[in-house]
């Protein structure tokens, strides 16, 4: 990029904050977007790294006048495209911002710097509040506060306190003229006017860019504790978790696994998977109580209320390396696969259309001559599956299969994307899921925040 | 209106469904918005009462071609004067759409067409699927589904499952060009494009008219309490609302009672306000639990909780009587003053302020030489405070007093409104809230959806 540029962002900066070399930028043009859909970075980039919010709003105002691309990037965890820059632009990382503002137990409320890392969240609220945590967990801890918040991250926790969007009350963000405002703040209730604050939760950076983030916290339970649950078809794993929640049980999280993937994942990784019986789904319920004996008790009626749906057994993770045993084969799903794979999907249907979609998976898989191995967060009705290579390939037909998949989870009355976004990755199939009509109104919001296209261009909508 | 107006509308719903005399269409021209603070209607006003969503669509198309405003109305429960037409205008009635689509037990929720009343949803669910229930409860049970869902209602029940927009999941909705389209569903995750369901919920019938909307229900408990806790001082109080939830102890509601507006309450209307000691600001704690034994330990830890936090007193209702007679005491304290005042405010602060906020209200209560009568949905920071009458008659400072206390609700980090909305009469106040930036933006989004500012028009923002 010009000379120009790199004097004007180290005049608002100063030099240390400004990246210019191909070494120092190419750290900055990735995340975490699986390998074969990743949209191809730009080099041509600079990188600036501000330390004030008047200086954030100084770059956004440059950026208006040379009409500068600004792409606004947190930890690099996001897996749709939407920080890899595809045109020449200046790459703004938030990295600096990393203080904790204010812990307010009274609202039970957190409010965090943009880059505050998830991990650094936990740790802070372990060792100086105790009482309460952020039950929130999309994956990656690397992930950045604002970046959870612009993205609506979601995860495998969502089940009992629900996705980002549940816990976001408040942002401070830096509109793209540069101006600064606050939406929300430590409130539960706030009507008055349209509700920005929510529209720019899932606008992944491109209307504006978050300085800080107001959190709710919720009281901590110290145990926690995982059963898992096997069956003998998709539809009676599916049923129970209707039948526990109605039973007034609302588990932090409930993964569904296959049997053959979860046996074949752990037999990769040198472990074992603790269900042999005649089961083929096997579900796990994470729970969380106050004390040892609640815990217990809890597990114990959800596994009566699975055997009344058709279980065919249970097991109870009796100490923590049981519990961690599990929870890893189910995690280490993705990263066994992930050579394998082209694509990892992310629809989501409602529940009682889970069976459904997998048997259409299934068949879709089949015309194709492939699998799809998947695993999914049932109780959100949101599954991963994969598209596999073929002898290490992309196989031809990868995007067929994807758009019959996105059409199958549509036609449940489900989305394309659950929780990893739109980004520039599943930009092209935004038609499928919204007519001309809804695009135009989204491009329309685009130019009402930023007129002249300069935040995030290319992701969600094309202007 | 013109005559071809009328032609026109019989045209599409035939000749029962329009109303143009005065006499009928008097019924439609007000909602609950206090007397004194209620924009005058303008009577120049056509009803039509269309019976299917084709019928919708056409009348937004016409309504486009001719330049015809279109007031959508639900069940005229609303508090901002969003369904009170100002210029003559057509009046859209939802009330014919009042079936329930769907109760989907697997995926715990309800799908609704927008003329269903909170009475009905609560009757049909109680009758057929007893296992379930839908707690939030914005007062008014004539309010319909659509406009709980436009206007984002709170209400008393808000602590623990939230205000409407928690329980929205999916929308069908008529766009102004007349397009019916499908936002979200039977869904809990949902990152495709910018979330326009999230932002239709709260945008008070100016972007969109909901058809049907697709709520999540709760696992019914059987038994509900109240109890009473007193605390000498506002700060004591408040502090018990975070302590208890801290607990893990999330209650269905926490109301705040002024003890000489409750006992002057009760007078009223002949019934005793149950506390009699030495405090001065009550709390009434909402529990709900699975059996009568688990609600009895939650009231008491709560009391226990309370009496760790300076609580001098308090009282359970034993009976279904004397919780009657509590809610009632609680519930009437608006229709008792209502003669008197000329205004209830809907502010509302981070919880931690609240104690801040009622002490620099009253201070600006004398600053008028007033009183400023309230009550408060605590734990939400949401309080109404009332801008009483002088001798029957509105004062002159009346808009002072509120610009006052919506200053100091602001400065304390809080909304102009929590739940009764924006509509017109709030719409003045936008600018105390906002910058003319965000207005301006605001307008934007209007117009992304309503080029021709026909659906609503002058709530929320002015074109």
């Amino acid at each position: 990029m010009k000379q120009e540029f790199i004097d004007a962002l180290i005049g608002i900066c100063g030099k240390d904050y400004v990246y210019s070399s191909k070494e120092d930028v190419s750290g900055y043009l990735y995340d975490e977007t699986e390998e074969f859909v990743r949209p191809k970075a730009c080099e041509d980039c600079l990188v600036v790294r501000p330390g004030t919010y008047e200086e954030v709003s100084k770059i956004l105002q440059w950026a208006n006048e040379t009409k500068t691309p600004i792409i606004p990037r947190g930890g690099g965890t996001g897996a749709c495209g939407a920080a890899i820059p595809t045109i020449p632009s200046v790459i703004m990382s938030m990295e600096r911002f990393k203080d904790i503002v204010e812990v307010d137990e009274t609202n039970m409320m957190i409010t965090c710097q943009t880059g505050v890392t998830l991990a650094k969240l936990n740790e802070y609220l372990n060792e100086n509040v105790h009482a309460l945590y952020f039950p929130c967990h999309p994956g990656d801890e690397g992930a950045q506060v604002g970046g959870m918040c612009i993205e609506n991250a979601g995860g495998v926790r969502a089940v009992k306190h629900g996705i980002m969007r549940s816990y976001v009350k408040g942002m401070k963000v830096c509109l793209p003229n540069g101006e600064i405002v606050q939406f929300g703040g430590k409130l539960v209730k706030n009507n008055m006017g349209y509700d920005l604050l929510h529209l720019l939760v899932g606008s992944e950076g491109t209307l504006a860019v978050v300085l800080e983030a107001t959190l709710k916290l919720y009281p901590r339970l110290d145990y926690t504790g995982a059963l898992v649950c096997s069956f003998k078809d998709t539809e009676s794993a599916v049923k129970s978790v209707g039948e526990v929640q109605k039973a007034g049980i609302i588990p932090l999280a409930v993964e569904y696994m296959d049997r053959d993937i979860a046996v074949e994942t752990a037999k990769r990784i040198s472990k074992t998977w603790p269900m042999s019986d005649e089961g083929c789904v096997d579900l796990i319920y994470m729970v969380e109580e106050a004390t040892e004996d609640a815990l217990y008790e809890t597990a114990g009626t959800i596994a009566e209320i699975c055997e009344n749906n058709g279980a065919v057994g249970s097991v109870i993770a009796e100490n923590e390396k049981e519990q961690r045993n599990i929870l890893e084969i189910r995690s280490d799903i993705y990263e066994v696969f992930k050579p394998e794979f082209v694509d990892s999907l992310d629809t989501a249907v409602p529940v009682a259309h889970i069976g459904d979609l997998l048997r259409y998976i299934d068949a879709i898989a089949e015309k194709y001559g492939t699998r799809s191995p998947r695993f999914g967060h049932v109780a959100d009705g949101n599954f991963h599956n994969f598209i596999l290579m073929v002898d290490g390939k992309v196989p031809e037909w990868a995007d067929d299969m994807r758009r019959d998949i996105y059409k199958a989870a549509l036609k449940y009355g489900g989305t394309v994307t659950a929780e990893h976004g739109t980004g520039k990755t599943r930009k092209p199939y935004m038609e499928l899921q919204y007519t001309p009509h809804v695009l135009e109104i989204m491009r329309n919001i685009k130019r009402a925040f930023d007129p002249n296209n300069i935040l995030n261009p290319g992701v969600i909508v094309d202007l």
